[in-house]
């Protein structure tokens, strides 16, 4: 079918994937890029161009073959625009991306933030298939929060909006990323699972948690604080039970306001299964407003993986 | 001008109050009648219909005048269905409120949270006219919210959502009336504030706020710490900078979600003008993601009072 397909595009702090996608959300053709995120702004727009070029060719397809290209970045986006407000990781400044892409594809191009395009290509071919209300949850060096309302990203008023991981948790808790104190990235990010296990491991080093990463802190990842659990170890099951509490303190918050049909969780962390969504599940159960009666989601791990945000960007509006 | 007209009804656990409005939001004509909740809701639903109809009366005209009836409830609605979910001030479950009236009005019906329509008023006509996306928190013995978005009530995906009073701000904290403990509302609320300055009387018995209330508790109210803070009393300013420093962390989060260009504050408290306003401009342009640089909402006293509910209810679409 010609004029069907559409290109999708993954910014990351390292690296830019490309992929062509058919009608059916199954990609046709990838390719992938160093970001060099030292460079000029217009340097790493040039290798997104040829990332997309490349995805194209290895699809035997020509740019004419497609109805639209979608990126996603992590950091501020306007997406109205097509304008990266603010991001981090790429040191960018109110660059304008899409008006960079639309220079070399004649097409509509859209852009929007990171974690909201994983969001959207769980509702449009993974784990929240079918369904119209849903959030995404990235647990990774932060928290990232993708939030997918009647089928559509949701952005917020202004730009900057939708970053849940930045609410509070604990007033005047760990120190956060963005400057205030207590946010739920500061609690429920792997980075954050990773410091209060090394915290315990100072603790008992008595514990299997300690014996798995061989005495050595800097061994510790987050996988090892599960394992611990797993085996029963005490020291790890309160590491772990204390990590789900936090997260599940943030999905009870998220519920409460966007009452999703959905709520996934990305990243690492989400490859524990149900040994993570089983507690999450009846945790939120409880503590939502309204509780067992009201409208209740169901947590589930995401299943896209890094092709989640390359697909949402795929299908952006 | 004839069929311009709309009706907007403000059902509270003690008090219903309707109005007519024309077209400048102008209330042409208004009526109210006690509650009484512990009637059959067959019984209320029947006296919220007479209201409106001695509103009309009240305004000189008939029903074929108007071109919708709106009314805002509080508790959990499905504005999708008109139905009253749950309600705890009125004792309501599962009760077809949108249909009930319908019977007796022949145009069409619309129903959403009383704080929703506190907000859409607020937009329509009052402090935060001429803006899109606003959020009013309404702080009395719970807190409330009201969010607007592009100009419409967000509702989120299923009902139930939109609780902003019902997100942590502090793990393990106060208890909060939805079950768990450290909830907005358990800081922010009317209630809370006269919480705090009892116990700080009960620490400070020499203090200003504690002559205020003339050493009886019972006496203490919502305005009283303010008194206490603006004559320099030091466990008033205390109370009140805590207050303030809560409330502010509680916008904050609401601001990383939802990007408002206005935050508005209703209910006794906000009487209390700049000297509450102000504060929370400043702190929250510090917490807010991305600081001073990012899209920042303005911060203001509500104005409509208790016609917000009323103007609001009249103009859902």
């Amino acid at each position: 079918m010609a004029n069907s397909y559409r290109i999708g595009i993954d910014i990351g702090g390292t690296g830019i994937k490309a992929g062509v996608i058919d009608t059916e959300n199954q990609i046709v053709g990838r390719a992938s890029r160093p970001t060099g995120a030292d460079r000029s702004w217009q340097a790493v727009v040039q290798d997104i161009i040829g990332a997309a070029q490349d995805a194209l060719q290895n699809a035997n397809l020509t740019q004419e073959a497609c109805v639209s290209l979608g990126a996603g970045c992590p950091g501020t986006i306007d997406a109205k625009t097509g304008t990266v407000v603010y991001s981090n990781n790429l040191h960018w400044k109110q660059v304008p991306l899409a008006k960079g892409l639309t220079s070399a594809f004649q097409m509509p191009v859209h852009v929007s933030n990171d974690a909201n395009c994983a969001a959207l290509g769980e509702v449009c071919a993974g784990a929240a298939k079918g369904f119209q209300n849903a959030i995404l949850f990235t647990l990774g060096t932060g928290v990232g929060s993708g939030i997918i309302l009647d089928g559509k990203i949701f952005e917020g008023g202004g730009p900057g909006g939708a970053e849940f991981g930045h609410t509070l948790l604990v007033e005047n808790g760990e120190p956060c990323t963005c400057g205030r104190h207590g946010c739920l990235e500061s609690y429920a990010s792997a980075t954050a699972l990773i410091r209060d296990a090394k915290r315990a491991v100072q603790k008992h080093p008595e514990s299997l948690l300690a014996a798995l990463c061989e005495g050595d802190l800097s061994r510790m990842d987050g996988r090892i604080p599960f394992q611990a659990a797993r085996k029963g170890d005490s020291t790890g099951k309160q590491v772990v039970d204390a990590y789900i509490r936090h997260l599940a303190n943030g999905i009870v918050d998220a519920v409460n306001i966007f009452r999703p049909e959905m709520v996934l969780i990305s990243g690492g962390i989400s490859k524990e299964g149900t040994f993570l969504t089983n507690p999450l599940n009846e945790l939120v159960k409880k503590d939502v407003f309204g509780g067992e009666d009201s409208f209740l989601p169901q947590i589930r791990a995401a299943q896209l993986g890094n092709d989640a945000g390359m697909i949402g960007a795929a299908n952006l509006t």
